[in-house]
């Protein structure tokens, strides 16, 4: 490992009311590739007997500022004029069975190891995204980015929408949200503002602090230009738009291509017609214009575009199902197979992409969903939005759809877009996107576990031994949320009981099963002794 | 419907900051059954257009006293000396074909209708009885308690654990936590109390005030009696305990009955071992005494003392895994075969009988957890404790929980007990219970959905319509918990915008998918007009 200093950011000291104090002993390491002055960061959570447990760390370089360019020197791109072009994208090179720096990266970090010890090689990863079963975003434009994998083979992503809307969400409250995602592990974020003046710069803004790649859906953008007028929703505007964003650094675009009209009578019949706003922007401009999808229409276009700076697609589902009533219809299953179509066209492109899913689904049609995803798009990585399995827990749906992202992701989806309590009711705010990406980072570590990832039970094998053997505070530190658990459970103990009290404030010191344990312990361990 | 007053106890109002004001119109009905004087309580959610949509009322009278004896006059019990013990258990009954009044009133319940329209008919309700399939937990000398059932074929039922420590919480304190449990849907409570002065006294308190069949752990309180010393916990003092137990009115007791000496070994090799409480006190008197389990050994008496009050056996996990390392292990699973056993013999006596469930277990083995239970305890109701499908979550294992509780319902357990916020850290306050109930609740319903559970949909269907019509102040009358979503909504919108803005904060007005919908129906629905 390159370095081993703790990470100031992570650096909380904490004192409750009890007078404890706490601070997680958590580091930052890097662990180095093959290639010179190439290393990926990881976090480092120290026990006091001295087992260090290794983790992804999504956090990136803690500044306030802009982040480096790191990858810039990386190679792959060429300088024309103001912005960066790709020579090929990351889905050319895997088909050509080159190696690239950031597939490196990405085998290293999924890996948690470089060398004879990785779980996945660089080699691997190259064919991972060969077939399309795997994407690596990382636009030319956004060097500050690290580079992270999005498929089946590897751990689930969850991904944070932020952004701001006409009616709250400021400038610097996006940047707080933005810190807020990267400490609580989003692997992704997409910017989703709407109606806000500056939403080029706000962008600018967050590419130039985003270590993780982030996406947007730009036809909310060409709206705003087309000054909130579907009728003057033009595919130029439209095109325009998109290669502004491509230009700036975007590494993802969701885009509506698979919706097409056909599928619109459908839609109007459900109890909740169309639910997606870029759906539902689509679907205006095409009853304005009386005419097809102008992204399906247009499609090569997009691909150029896409593959000139390499931004993956992610085929967006404008009729995911908004209530339970409407799931798994017509409307839904009809857009997944156009998507299926248009996923072979990226793959003939050389465009990296993959499948935006529901949505709100009953848990009994859950893995029909993910099964029919990987038959229409070729086994193109599925990302979804929850999907949640009831409608009526608003101010709860992060837990609504926790459990539903959960079971899909078991079911084998590549990445979860998070939910926060205030989905239903409104615009996110800091301490909603901190819950959200919580309950998403357990549901997609309890997936994790699922489907056996390689090292996925390490973390949680340790919490089981830190139990048994009364080290609280090696707990917490091993905790999604260090900090939180600390609170709860020094709040209830009494002031004198130090860091390693044989009992918790639940079963009081009489009733402690795990000290009883240790009689047990004893006494079958001495008989195994005495039988030797 | 015999009344329908509005429930005072529903009705809060609230006052937001920006001066709007809301208070759900929840009213509380009754449907009769066939027999004089007795009907069941339900809520009705009432609509701004008129709809009124049914719902299951667990709370009982609204009281801040003890509750009428509403079950003494039903038949079926008779007064001997000071307490009531039964003719018959309800099982005794289903067996001989005949439906009580109680399986009425549960039918009823389930069915949210009683007559032609039931869906679930007394005679369905006596035969699920008669096969063991379904339990209705209903000792004599809980007459103040409302009739209920914990079987495959219902509803996903929610227990809630409650109880002092002596470490915390107090008398009043425990009320506190029932009104709580009751107000947010707990399906039968168990009073966990260990090792404070009065628990005979304060366990009185909540048998008297709870309309929910409560449970409990019968051997905390024995290992109190024997001054918590494991080698004085005798089988005499253990039996007088459970006695004392059920002719105060216990409906269910915990017996971990199934853990036999010759499992010991496998458990000691466990990473935590027994975490389970009770089954630790069993494993310390086991060895204490160089004995077997005495429950397991004296398994006649207790089914005698059960049969004599009809208090039902929920035959507890002992050996349930405490981490994911530990899960699906030949402790577990061999316990589970005993209690396959016992259930045998608890069906022969005429007692009812259950089946407690993991635990920690990662997704991929979940279904099998149900099957085997199933194969072993001959379709036994299963009652789960989560299961947890993770380890590295202590803050947020309600969600933990709730996501693998959802699963297992789907699969087909019968009863889920709720798990808590401060589970891992610390003895559940109110706000825990609150939280804990609603996330269980969700987990619940969204396994009734998944199950086809007849009327499942109607709740989630209406939130779909009121959605579609931007009735907000329906959404939060059909909300888990109404007051809460009314807040998130109205602390982000303007203050002039009534009941029924075309819009919320999420996107503002400009970019709300669902405006952009009438549009969309508009045009099909001429369309369709004209083909006509």
């Amino acid at each position: 490992m390159a370095s081993n200093n703790k990470n100031p950011a992570l650096d909380q000291n904490f004192s409750a009311g009890s007078g404890k104090s706490y601070s997680p002993d958590i580091r930052s390491v890097r662990i180095n590739t093959s290639r010179e002055g190439i290393s990926v960061p990881f976090k480092q959570l120290c026990l006091s007997n001295g087992e260090k447990i290794l983790v992804q760390d999504v956090s990136g370089p803690q500044t306030d500022g802009v982040l480096p360019r790191a990858r810039e020197s990386w190679g792959g791109s060429y300088k024309d004029g103001e912005v960066r072009k790709v020579h090929k994208t990351q889905l050319d090179y895997a088909k050509e069975g080159h190696v690239t720096a950031e597939m490196e990266y990405a085998a290293t970090r999924e890996s948690m190891a470089y060398g004879p010890d990785m779980a996945f090689t660089p080699e691997f990863v190259m064919k991972e995204l060969a077939a399309g079963r795997a994407a690596l975003p990382a636009n030319a434009n956004h060097p500050e980015s690290e580079p992270m994998l999005i498929g089946k083979a590897f751990s689930v992503k969850v991904n944070a929408n932020i952004g701001a809307s006409s009616l709250s969400s400021g400038y610097e409250e996006e940047i707080k949200k933005l810190r807020v995602s990267l400490k609580y592990g989003a692997d992704t974020i997409m910017d989703l503002s709407t109606g806000i003046k500056e939403l080029g710069p706000l962008r600018d803004a967050l590419l130039r602090r985003s270590p993780v790649p982030m996406g947007t859906v730009p036809v909310y953008e060409a709206l705003d230009r087309a000054e909130g007028r579907a009728k003057d929703l033009t595919w130029d505007l439209f095109k325009k738009t998109i290669l502004d964003q491509a230009r700036q650094g975007v590494d993802y675009f969701t885009i509506h291509a698979g919706l097409t009209s056909d599928l619109l009578p459908y839609a109007a019949k459900r109890t909740l017609g169309i639910i997606s706003r870029g759906g539902s922007l689509m679907a205006a401009a095409m009853m304005n214009h009386e005419s097809e999808n102008m992204a399906w229409e247009h499609f090569d276009e997009i691909l150029e575009i896409c593959h000139d700076y390499d931004v993956a697609l992610s085929l967006g589902d404008g009729l995911r199902p908004g209530c339970i009533a409407d799931a798994c219809d017509k409307a839904q299953y009809g857009e997944l197979e156009n998507i299926g179509k248009l996923i072979e066209r990226c793959r003939e492109a050389g465009v990296q992409s993959f499948v935006e899913g529901p949505g709100h689904v009953p848990m009994d049609r859950i893995e029909e969903n993910q099964r029919l995803e990987e038959r229409y798009c070729k086994d193109a990585p599925f990302y979804t939005l929850g999907p949640l399995v009831s409608d009526i827990a608003p101010g709860f749906d992060h837990v609504t759809a926790a459990i539903g992202g959960a079971r899909i992701a078991e079911c084998g989806t590549s990445m979860l877009c998070y939910v926060t309590p205030a989905e239903h009711l409104a615009l996110p705010e800091e301490e909603d996107v901190r819950q959200g990406l919580l309950v998403f980072r357990l549901a997609a570590h309890a997936a994790d576990l699922a489907r056996h990832l390689p090292g996925a039970t390490i973390r949680d094998d340790a919490m089981g031994r830190a139990r048994a053997e009364f080290r609280w505070y090696d707990q917490f530190t091993l905790s999604l949320d260090p900090m939180h658990a600390y609170k709860v459970w020094s709040s209830k103990m009494p002031e004198d009981c130090g860091h390693t009290p044989a009992f918790c404030s639940m079963c009081g010191p009489r009733f402690c099963p795990i000290r009883l344990n240790r009689a047990l312990v004893y006494r079958y361990s001495n008989e195994e002794n005495k039988a030797d």
